[in-house]
């Protein structure tokens, strides 16, 4: 057990509202002395395709043996939709099996996945972040192994997906356009188009005169459209699952 | 005094701003070992009645012995507005004497209230909650009585409130529309009716259609108005305050 | 080395994304026991002159030792912009020399001025806040010197500020409309003017009648107008950066 297990929360549940706490505090029921780290409250809404490869870009600053509890669940209440907990290269996840892990799991060296079994005595319809999902992550950062039966990757992965997302995937604080594309597959002569917006290559912001689009590799890798002391959602009309184009 | 003693933070300050750090920041001057939950930080703003039903519903996925640090305090600065500590069941509730606690202490089976008439050294006009509440919520935290005069609930309880509040009182991130009313109040054939727009109740958000507005007991016990997949403040015009009727 | 060293966050980051988890994470992978507050993430974008006034009045509440982890930061990736670590009156300021500190350095008594030269062995061109500020700021908050050259004051604060800023410099929640002038500068018959609206002091919300705008006081110590239950943004149109006039 560790005596400071963290735990990164990766829901689309918002900064506001309850649910956040609400899950914490059932974190905190099976293990008072986790250390939590609000990774992202915003993640694409009822979409965990788009929040697969957003999330794919994250866990590479945590410590080994982090769990990441990850909630991105239009299906919950779904009996066909299944819990699962996946170990990756010495990271785990836990959330639905509804594609979150998707992108994480095919690019893993060391992948295993867990459908989960266990069902808390109370199971509310809608809330399984609280009530299933955050138990589980709190029983696995304190060196429990998963409640449940482990299985082939290949019959959990979901099949035809590209390696990289050429959509948009987020929008940020500052109107940056994030892509589901890893910036090192891009070589650098490549443009990005948005619509009939096409933006070239910078290396940085100061590099690049103020109001101009470019796109560059972000601090996580992807490929990310900015607008320098601008904002790239308002000037090029980005917005979660536009299309980008590689030219 | 408890190692891990919990509070959780219930607030209309928002989620930005500096206003929930610094009220943090009073707290661990008192307890540095707190353990801190932010469970709202967007209650109904300026409006304790309607928090007042959204909060009776959080308490019981905490621990006995959680302090519920709760700031909706529109009158802050108005002498006859009196700060308050009540032990409800084995849980406290610190925060102005509103009407913020007077559904949880309706509703509860032991329950006593203390008006607070300790001040601390510097009380600012308007931020009760740093400099007045947070440091009687760490200190009931570890264990001290609150600082003040125990007094008979029914000299505070306020009277006329209904037992269950039809009306919208949250909005959340998804568009899902919270009632103050409890979905055990309400037997399965009833509709809920906002304005001209009447839903059944459904189950959970996959055994309806995509697009279709419903009710449904949410996870937290309230009856919530919800569009699968999409948002019933949209869909139904829902706002903070509209009258539900029950039909 | 302090057990429960804190750390305070003051960035413009927002309160969504990643960017303030990832550089949580950063944090506690150089000290697991830092307590972590979180100041503000919506300072003023790209702002930070504004920030800078705002974030002189924060400081005042936290105790002696507090590390400020500051990031408001357009010019990240410049090489003429420096890191640097600034002793203030027994607290810590981590961040850019790009004008961030330069209020409470110029309103200081014992202030001391870093250059931070370590860099990390991976430094991102656009996140230096989780690369190369939050390790300086855990390091100094365990009870390390600054990992950089102690320069003279005098050749880091920037020339011609003025003591206090006659501009709105935050919307809060509340749609307050905050100022860069300390409220101890100003006398009471003062009145703040924002375009063709002038507004008279008032001491508390609750003096106030219910839909006019007024000035006090704020409880951090700033001139702050707002309009008592009502939004002093919508009303009087006060956005950041909007010129006050003092009549």
């Amino acid at each position: 057990m560790n005596e400071s297990a963290m735990i990164a929360l990766f829901t689309d549940f918002g900064a506001a509202g309850p649910y956040v706490g609400q899950m914490k505090a059932a974190i905190y029921r099976e293990l008072p002395q986790a250390t939590l780290i609000d990774l992202m409250a915003d993640a694409p809404v009822h979409n965990p395709r788009a929040a697969a490869y957003l999330l794919a870009a994250l866990p590479r600053e945590f410590p080994a043996g982090t769990v990441f509890l990850c909630v991105v669940d239009p299906g919950v209440g779904d009996p066909g939709r299944r819990p699962a907990a996946v170990a990756i290269d010495g990271r785990w996840f836990v959330g639905p099996d509804n594609g979150l892990f998707n992108v994480l799991a095919m690019r893993g060296t060391d992948v295993q996945w867990w459908d989960i079994t266990w069902r808390p005595p109370r199971l509310s319809d809608s809330f399984h972040g609280r009530d299933l999902f955050a138990p589980v992550a709190a029983r696995i950062a304190r060196g429990e192994a998963p409640p449940g039966t482990a299985c082939a990757l290949q019959d959990r992965l979901l099949p035809g997906w590209p390696r990289d997302l050429a959509e948009i995937v987020y929008i940020d604080h500052f109107g940056n356009a994030i892509t589901g594309i890893r910036a090192s597959e891009l070589s650098d002569e490549r443009c990005l188009q948005l619509q009939d917006r096409r933006v070239v290559r910078g290396r940085t912001f100061s590099a690049v005169p103020e109001g101009q689009a470019f796109w560059y590799e972000n601090a996580n890798g992807l490929a990310e459209i900015a607008v320098n002391r601008g904002r790239a959602d308002e000037v090029l009309g980005a917005e979660i699952g536009a299309k980008v184009h590689i030219v």
